[in-house]
């Protein structure tokens, strides 16, 4: 794959987070936004019966359904490491992708891509092993999916050298250092919670393909989609400001299969 | 469906059954013995490495692969009764044929069967709703795949109805009542552990194509299948008897999706 | 224990029913209406963490604290029937009343009753064998714990068999039927979501210990507590008109191990 | 605490670790060797019916009872490290502590000492913060617990910083490299398996109070107890050996409540 073209762009949100009785996030609003959702599958959020739901509303809105499989951390969300070999990695990659293909073939729908969640994606962005090991389940389970990555990580590079489709995804609400990596949360700027903001951040990069760090520095890289958040009504409102303004400049949001870069 | 040919039958049992660092039952020994196995998907057993490892053992062995689901519940095995509503069920069971075939894809085997584990399948036996919710997931999910019954149940006529592929299994170290059903275990003769008279209580009813009660009744029914099991040497003892003594009576033992009776 | 003086009672509410990073309830608005809290203990709701600062939010208002035992089940929160035998029952009450006292030592705190939630409550109130399997683990772990249970139930006797100290509660935002019972949920009048009624309803019966059904009719019962909930705005304003009114109506209310009834 | 008296030391194991339908170990053995037993609580292993099956063998062999904590991980059996914070730690010992001490009050038992599991135990070892977490909580449950730990450990400083009464262990199977850390297991002289070797290497070090490195240095620390295991025949017949050989030195063997230099 070469570089997108510049007038396309995915947008992709973390959904289907609630689990049992407790309900996260705004699904609802967020599959009118996004154009593919990275649903939980049962190892740090949901269960059966909610990605059903998330599979069916994710359906009826056009948005392409992609599996977010997790270290088996419910209490922890899967965020908190958790040190497993690369085999392990491997088999439990490929059972939350197969989990969610089972949901999503009873509701007449398709997984198209992966994008690891919390601890186990921060860890594979990083450590060269995990990165592989994720890389070969995806390949194994099959080679058609996309895999949704970091732009610049580990994964990117694991994904490629097993020749899947690599879609690369930068952040709305988050700023980057001098080495590209997402600022650390405790930074004063890490976060970017104003929509026109991070609008504006947003469209800088997907035009420049690159990254610009607070410092202001360009790291070159392609940019094939855009990850927006649902926890809360600015969140919402800034994955809306996103979509709006990216559309007001004859930028196309499409679901991942749909992009020619990704062809 | 016809009622399968009088020269041919398929041996399934219940495998990967570990979990963790816990092993349960000789599933080395059991898959040189049996043409079908039913791998527990997380729910009651297994996890995502123990079934990577069952689903290679079944594949160099040559025998096909089923999803065996069951209500959540590690503690109780899967035996405990829960009281789910249906759409429940339909989620975990397409949650958990997927999951293994997800495991299986990546191996470069699949799932072509899937048999309820425990209270699930008891309670599906006699519950027409149950067996109706898990049917139609079956069918959601994959209608080629084949759903395997206890005989006369509740699901065999719910798998009928979705148009599935039915195979009926009767068990081989278990004795049957007047009704067909399996006399209880509190029964004295409940229980069959010898191999020899297994293997002739077997005989009879697949040669007969018909339940045979311990009080003598005939029950006329289809049998496809027959349940062995694997802990413990005599049930080891007890499979590898009813395997040579069907071959040396000159019927087949086949995976099930190579029998002429499920084509 | 005879019954309760006229001049106290008790409100008790469900709390601690956080999971990870899942919010549910208005734990701070209700510790400030309620005099006893039911905290859940892991097994349909709650984590070590979650329990922690529930207990201590409790013990900072002045609110007893009581277990909240279930059964495993997570994504049922509870309230899925299922069917264990009276020795697992007896360890998993042990185990959940004996990690909440462990969270509470810790926090200089003590678990002084305890309160079977969900479908463990709904079995148990017309199941006498469960009930007594409940009774026998609360008097085994400690007899000086307060058994909070349905009024009338098959709990509320087997407490008092086992000599425990038992009280009885009735709901605040339900009605009963002629058999003392909770009107069934699919009942159009099961429910009470007024508040000025709901006071009503419950000043009634604690006035007259008894419980008075839909059709008005009087049954005589011993009334030591009332369970109000905080899930929803309209839920804390029903707990809250009821603690008012019943202050207001010169009856005091105390914490469970307080009343003189229970003493 | 000043050292153990020469004549006396305490012989413990990790014990309890079935789960539901699967069996670990060989605990009607080892109980009958050790005098104090560190009992799963349901994190790693184990599960609150065979919680109190194995208190109830405890008691009746006279084998004094301990927890023996873990991170929440059932499937890696506690051993894969995981990353949490402080306030987790101290949450998830007090919950373990309090539901053993739950099941062991209803069995007329009680928990007298604490000893990590697994990771948890591994990472504390050497992580000041986690060893003082650890410590927190213990002191925090119940100031009289004995704290069990790895000779030299963090755990050991972090124990007597608190104040609580520390015992360290040695491993009766396990050789010790120069910096008195247990030598890493792919080393080819890592495990002691001939019940000879294993006693002369327990009773050097418990007569010495000292540690004995593979190349002969000599790492002086108090010794009050020797951690035998119990899986495979191997092990208990090493277990035996050195409870036979101690004994026959005029070494009396006690559970860790009644050792001079732990009172």
């Amino acid at each position: 794959m070469g570089p997108p073209m510049s007038s396309e762009i995915n947008l992709n949100s973390d959904l289907g987070e609630s689990f049992g009785p407790w309900q996260m996030g705004n699904d609802a609003a967020m599959l009118g936004i996004v154009k593919s959702a990275n649903v939980a599958c049962g190892f740090h959020a949901s269960d059966p019966t909610v990605m059903t739901q998330t599979v069916l509303l994710a359906k009826k809105n056009g948005v392409s359904i992609g599996a977010h499989p997790s270290f088996p951390d419910l209490q922890g969300f899967g965020r908190r490491q958790m040190r497993l070999d690369e085999a392990e990695i491997e088999a439990l990659v490929a059972y939350q992708i197969g989990a969610l293909a089972g949901i999503a073939a009873a509701q007449g729908a398709r997984v198209t891509h992966v994008k690891p969640h919390g601890a186990l994606s921060n860890m594979a962005s990083v450590e060269a092993g995990m990165a592989q090991a994720i890389a070969r389940a995806i390949k194994a389970v099959d080679r058609s999916l996309i895999f949704l990555v970091t732009a610049g990580s580990e994964m990117s590079k694991a994904g490629r050298a097993q020749g899947l489709r690599v879609a690369q995804e930068i952040f709305a609400d988050r700023s980057y250092d001098d080495a590209g990596n997402l600022t650390k949360r405790g930074h004063p700027q890490a976060m970017i919670h104003d929509p026109a903001q991070s609008l504006a951040h947003v469209k800088r990069m997907v035009e420049a393909q690159a990254i610009f760090s607070l410092s202001g520095k360009k790291i070159p890289t392609d940019i094939h989609s855009v990850c927006v958040h649902g926890d809360g009504e600015a969140a919402v409102a800034v994955a809306g400001a996103v979509r709006d303004g990216l559309q007001a400049s004859q930028i196309r949001i499409l679901p991942l299969p749909e992009m020619a870069a990704l062809r």
